[in-house]
């Protein structure tokens, strides 16, 4: 087809990804879908990834490096609690703890809190700041995907401006293309003063299980053709791209690597299994990585 | 600076515009924020330029189209209405026409059913589809951001879906810079089904006066640089863009025109005025078009 000229896709770009099946089907999936000559061929401005954030993208365990983040700031706005407590109190105590650091405050006080802490927060094992417990092989597939055409998005649970503050740096992305949970804001713009934002304690979505779909809706307008998760509350994302016209590709990154990382099958706080979501990936032979298994690296080089 | 070429800016590229004050504003902005070598050069991923949509891209008179389509749906539901009507009821009849209208049915289903109308559906004087009534002077301005590296949005009181049906290939826009009043969508996965996304007759957000700074905040995550508007329903989108701290362009679209369009200072369903928006232009010397004096031609040739 004259005037399109697409790189070629190789195995080569994904360094940290062993040559077991997923880096296969991630290449032979990328090769189908951007060869012009193919049956597969999808048009690059609908080359759509999506990709869960926690557990998919970066470490999760022990716990949320954002509720980690949140219980720091109550402590410093008075207001001291534990993982103890909040495990007692539930998603009612969260969603309190989450009104408490979350609120109140400007989009831009909000932004450079979260950086000041980001900068110095170590993740209790890995000794790293939490940025630093990104996947590397996740990077490289990022990667390879912009190289590739692909746009890709970030449809997370976690906040959205805590997400900002780091993720679109780390993975590349400008910031309309990290989507979380959202509280309102609102807008004022007192006389003599300048506009501002004010973050509200009034959650608007928290973005989870079939609220993801919605918010690719939302904010894409587009059907996904690649989509990657972790946890049951994944799933709904991946049935939605799994039912694009065209061809897709569903990645499950499965935590088996307590060496490296953590095995688990439950997300540490809300609780999500992996049940309903490994079961539809053997059904509907989606891509299910073994981490253990399939990738060299877990973490960056320090 | 080495490495970075900017192309010359150039009235040449605002055709329709006559050689007044709002195209010399234009072009010397344009000018001074992509040029490495200005004090108020931009770097490109911060050239964010937010539209209103009604009344400052395309004719918002003698009524929305997006309501004449919810009159004639209405009606092809078996509960027909009147804009008398309509105007008696006030918002509380205008809500539940909306919901009548655009809930209940899929997203795939309601994208269908709006270009369908839009491909019948004619302007009542200008005898011509609705998106034929865009401002060619706007399309210019468009296409001239979108060469100098701007990333342009639209951030609109219309319902999202409706405006992405036709408004992303009139304006050369990818839907998810096509934002507007939302509701909410429901995720269904039928056993043996396809998944499908079902407009809900909850409205989430309705995207007007202060709530465009927080939808701009939410979809783009960053302060735009140059807003355009009609109505002091925009005046709190082109106060935070003029809150910025790079140089900002502020444009106020004025209906000056009777004869080529039509000339008001009030919007034709919701009610906004003019005389905010037009007082914050006079005192923070903001850019006022006077579409009767400014633009040489109003809509695209037919």
């Amino acid at each position: 087809m004259p005037g399109i000229s697409e790189p070629a896709v190789s195995a080569a770009e994904l360094p940290d990804w062993r040559g077991t099946g997923p880096r296969q089907a991630i290449v032979e999936f990328v090769a189908a879908v951007t060869d012009p000559d193919s049956a597969d061929f999808v048009p690059e401005r609908d080359r759509i990834a999506v990709f869960d954030n926690d557990g998919t993208l970066w470490t999760e365990q022990p716990v949320y490096a954002q509720l980690m983040f949140a219980i720091d700031r109550a402590a410093a706005l008075g207001h001291p609690t534990s993982l103890e407590e909040l495990h007692a109190g539930g998603m009612t105590a969260l969603m309190e703890l989450i009104k408490l650091t979350h609120a109140g405050i400007t989009t831009d006080e909000f932004d450079a809190a979260s950086r000041t802490w980001l900068a110095s927060a170590r993740h209790p094992r890995f000794k790293r700041p939490y940025p630093a417990t990104v996947y590397q092989p996740m990077l490289e597939l990022l990667s390879l995907l912009d190289r590739h055409g692909f746009s890709c998005w970030i449809f997370s649970g976690g906040g959205t401006d805590f997400m900002r503050a780091w993720a679109g740096e780390v993975y590349g992305l400008p910031p309309h293309r990290v989507i979380g949970s959202v509280g309102e804001t609102e807008f004022r713009n007192e006389s003599g003063g300048t506009p501002e934002l004010v973050k509200s304690p009034t959650v608007q979505v928290i973005n989870d299980g079939p609220q993801k779909p919605s918010s690719i809706h939302r904010h894409v307008g587009q059907r996904p053709i690649m989509a990657a998760g972790n946890t049951d509350g994944d799933l709904a994302m991946l049935q939605w791209t799994a039912a694009s016209p065209y061809r897709t590709l569903e990645l499950v990154v499965h935590h088996t690597d307590g060496d490296r990382e953590y095995a688990y099958d439950r997300d540490p706080i809300l609780g999500s299994g992996t049940d309903q979501l490994l079961a539809a990936a053997a059904e509907n032979k989606w891509t299910v990585v073994d981490m253990a298994a399939d990738w060299a690296t877990v973490h960056p080089p320090a």
